[in-house]
């Protein structure tokens, strides 16, 4: 057995009251997971809840394999996530900006996620600081914004600017691009937790889902989620 | 000469823009300052701004100097802030909440600057999740906030704990208490990050006047700052 | 030669009398030996010992080659255990608590070794700190146990949530789960360390068979192995 | 209020009911609390419980300020340890052995803590293994010992030198002592980990405490605590 | 006996060649020597060489001795920098960019020395990316230079943005200050080198000197030494 | 829209203002990036400036692609890099100084981004400190170069024994080489910056690149780039 | 030119003088050496020296590629060492001792160079210090030794053991081998400096070779080599 | 008792059958002892052995108040080291090669221990490969000594530089000089490990006296120990 709220398939215990507790069903962490193990776990929430279903780190293999069995979702393939019911949009305003085309595929898991929870999403590319007059060009979007997620590897310099920018809330997703020095991303999130800049804060490495849900966070408190 | 917005004081440069651009006047870090160079930070906000004016991380024998040349502050000596023209209160909830005794101070930071700003804020202490029933007996109080601030240190757990109580933002706090494994608060920062709550984010270690501010950043989404 | 103790077979000096030293025939680390190399290994402890015989972190080709040359034994390919004559099973009862889905496989090396040197085991999983209540919906069973196994990677809170639910020994063993902030266990490890819940002990990373080895030396402490 | 169990000083949330609920009262962790905090907690440990009361890590000035309010306790200078109503002894044997001086501390800390709540304790010191004759002349003692706690600093070789030669459960605990490549302990603890010993368990940097703690819960489930 | 071009003082080897080989007398690291040794090495040098002779890191009470033993010396308390024979200013333009206030003691050591050895300086101050107008306002400044010393420290994003701003040479130094996730300098090393921006280069934390070295190498070889 | 002077591609905002900022167009670091994106910003590139266009960290297979579509450039397959109209040689005479032949790769790019951008570059090779005699027979060549580039992984102490031979600006690269205690270049990176020659600068370790375009900009301000 | 005491190929610069200057010819590195390569540089060697010439590293197609080309030696694939020309044996005596089963490959690069240079080898195999009575069963065969090896992973702690049962030189070599807190070696590499038993030295991790090669320049100081 | 071979003082077990085995009694490492523990073992010492008596890290009054109680000692403040009948010197040269001013401290403790237990010993200072001029002019004296200790901070590249000048046994000793990059010895120590010079040997931080301790074990090797 596995208490009232969650489901019990042998390998996970699905947490089916998270959608009453925290208004978005669990979300499955595809990572390390069969096609099977995601499929059972998947049909479990879309039978227990209403919201929206999404599994991320969902390889496009698997993600064929998950499809084919669960009609009615929808795969990304460079955000490498999988969605069914996804939420209908609402007023709240994410502008998602990442520094360079190799944070691009973070990016788009910060993007898809936010999506199908519900938030409107605008994505701004390469305005990393070493280019500050593309970063200027771009204050209006980041300033109309409810919520800035900014992805960014090597320095991670790109927080500590839009932070200075606008007065909204900014969430810093470090990436592991980038080679030597950058230490796999860890040098990026030590600096952006570092930062000059009142008030960011930050996900795990490679956390665009993190930094989306974040997000969800925030636009609940502001009364803005479905 | 230092630009249309900032004073040039020869030590520093002032952003005496910043509460036009982000809602609240730039903060005085106070650490590594004397107290002359404090005052005249302090002056030229006071002069310049309307907002409250803040400078953290002073001792107690140089907040009595500063003080003493620049009258209408206090000093909250557990949490070493200087305030001046705190903000009026305004309907946005913030609980702090610390993992132990030995938090209090990073936790007092939090609350003193939050409250500064106009944020309403509750302390809740010694919730550690080795005692979870102390944990569980503050439920309702968690899950009424706005957001959550969480400062713990050793293992950091706190955050996941609280990450999966409540919808609200959460943001954690580690804190360099402990000792051996803990790392002076590396340990704790690390964890937080690898936690298994969907959608919390961090701040620096010991920085209660970072998670504060993104405090303050949410209240401004959720338009409720003054 | 190889002392009185041990049978030299050139590339391993097998320890012939650590049965009648600590109660258990020598265990056969797998991992960078060739099946030709175990299979030498387990027929002289079989031949020398009386107990039972176990092989760890052997793949599933390997295994197959060294069950075809050393009959009678069993292979459990999740936790890539080998095993010869298991013990008889006593009283001394093993709660295996995995914190999520990816901590399986190191949760299974645990009760697999358990069980075969005689121990009674019990596992339950997905029982992380994010969602407390399907914790607390374990709290009997954790707390009839005589040892609790806490696997977990990410941030390992759950060995300090279960160290303060239960009065039996805890013994810890973090996972390489997660990514980022993870460090492949390390967090893990040396936030279990940091633990705020008294007198639980920690084993090195994926090592469900450290641990499994430490509740052995509980249960003959307590007098209750074969 | 602090919940049903807890009686919140304000500064503390004490855990009066975890002597019911783990056989031992909660223990004051000195370190950063003023003499006040500790006395406010310690007469609130000894009103609602009736077992041992320990603070730890107390230095000698605030040690005598405490003992002078909370009369009936002493003080072990050595281990920086408070006690007050000690339990009688059970027959459950600890041996301590420390590898080295520098380590008596630590090793003072482990058994002034083990023997307060009721465990018989030896300790034996100087038995580091560059010199193995030493230990060898312990060996009997080592092995008629319910549980050894090893104390080491440097590289920590000592833990998986008594590993393989006692049969019952060893905790061990690596010391901050040493220079240079020591790394303030982290090395002695990452070698503890990496023991080729089997089923040996390790605990904090300098952890006295919570190796004894480790021992106590390991004698509650031999059946020897008061 | 030291070699043809050395000095040998018992304790120390004077290089007395080095300025016929680099331009420039060797320069004393104060840090760690006595006032007598200073002494002794900076009258070998006077003697030996007709260039300017520097000590470095040398404390004001140490200053004072050496000062009234090696009479014509100055000294500045700021860079902690004693100097004899400055040269003669040429037309080699560097300019200091420090980040913050916490950043000053670095950028006056980079000025001093710098100015010492005949470049000429100007400072900007309190520049961080964090108030990116403050930046930009000094864009001519920036751009007039011969070489860029970037000041930095916490995340260290300064010197990607002025590498992005300026084509000249940028030397990035990054500082200690900062707590927590900072590292002691080390956070901004690593994400100096981890930059985006191309052709910026690093020396050590908290090394003005280094800086204003390599601005010295930079001009010898455009021809701009005295 | 990407500001005045960029080009917007979507996947990448490429910065076509550059050459007139910083006397060089943007390059591209292809690591991350399909053939078809090098080939689209390769020819905004081409079309938008009059310089040298570099694509570096290239791999065989994507290079044969990118020239295909983009003809009359040239790759170079140690090096990995592809140029484009390189720019005609200057004085400024650069000398590559290889530690070992493990580093020829890493000094190979070196010396191809600093031959297509315009700088003379001889290189030397196998002048690690080991062997002094091959270092000092290098001398003279070392002697007369406007810039040093050191390339070296292991212990990286080439570095500090050119830094201390000659008098011209010393660009180092840690390189990955090496094994063990090399750390992936991280220990060359710490001894280059922890080195005793007075300043020497470092980039990025295996950033032949990097260095190349330090070496671009020191050739800027002396007047001698195209 | 490569200077009188080196042939230069291009890509590497061979040192031929190494033999009068220190006893043996240069030693070919062959990890990331092309097949065409070792076969130029062996050449070279042998041509101009006479004593033996060793390859080490090298993987065994490219070991038959080498053979092929140039014929007299021999290959030992465990060793991964390509030997022509070994030295007579000496009556130096070098014993080499590894830990476990996982040291063998790391032992026998240790004992092939030694016996290639013309040392005397005994291999001592799977005395751990978890099973000390297999290590004091060889107490006199390492007592007997001129020099001992010791190669050991995880814990490393077999170099303290042997360091205090023998007079003569102890060279250290950890290896690689052992999983999570082992940390590829860094551990036992840092555990044998912080070793308890005095005199004690150590070489880079998994280096076998290093190891040989310090036995090689003890027995010159010991009047033993050819 | 503490075995036949072994003086039990309560607080330490001391080893007095070392000399018989090891060809030296103990030495006192004198850090964190009491005064009155240190007099203690140096006359337990002196009474059971005959041979030289150290007591090494023994700060300046506790040195004057030990040989108060034990005559016929002399102290060495420098080298912080306690000796009571130094060996008579034989015939074993050893050279000290120190890279710096800063290291002298640790080049003396060597020399110091060196002298005491009957070697020969010449220092040469201020010989860092950033002069290599310096250090050519010392060759000669460097080739003809049994053994060279190199004790160098910062990039530690000395070690390498004299490895490849030499043919007799080097044993690099890492110091904590140095600031920033050099993280307190941890640098120099990675570097001397993943030097280029093949044979060289390394031992602890700031360990001059183990660096001895090595060289007395070559010296009884090669017959020329008392």
């Amino acid at each position: 057995m596995a208490g009232p709220d969650a489901v019990d398939l042998g390998f996970a215990r699905v947490d089916v009251d998270r959608e009453a507790r925290q208004g978005l069903p669990e979300v499955v962490y595809g990572s390390g997971k069969t096609p099977d193990q995601i499929v059972a776990i998947v049909r479990t929430l879309l039978r227990h809840n209403d919201g929206p279903v999404l599994a991320t780190r969902v390889e496009s293999d698997a993600a064929a394999s998950v499809l084919a069995a669960v009609p009615g979702g929808s795969y990304d393939s460079v955000a490498r996530l999988l969605v069914w019911r996804p939420a209908a949009p609402t007023g709240f305003g994410v502008v998602v900006a990442a520094a360079g085309t190799a944070d691009l595929p973070v990016a788009r898991e910060a993007a898809a996620v936010a999506t199908a929870v519900g938030l409107g999403v605008t994505t701004v590319t390469d305005v990393g600081v070493a280019g500050l007059h593309r970063l200027l060009a771009e204050q209006d979007r980041l300033r109309a914004a409810d919520t800035v997620i900014v992805v960014a590897g090597m320095e991670g310099a790109l927080a500590s600017a839009v932070g200075g920018l606008v007065d909204c809330p900014v969430v810093a997703v470090p990436t592991s691009t980038g080679y030597g020095a950058s230490l796999e991303g860890i040098t990026a999130l030590l600096a952006m937790h570092a930062s000059c800049a009142a008030g960011i804060t930050v996900v795990n490495i490679d956390s665009g889902f993190g930094a989306a849900m974040a997000a969800f966070r925030l636009a609940r408190v502001a009364g803005r989620t479905p």
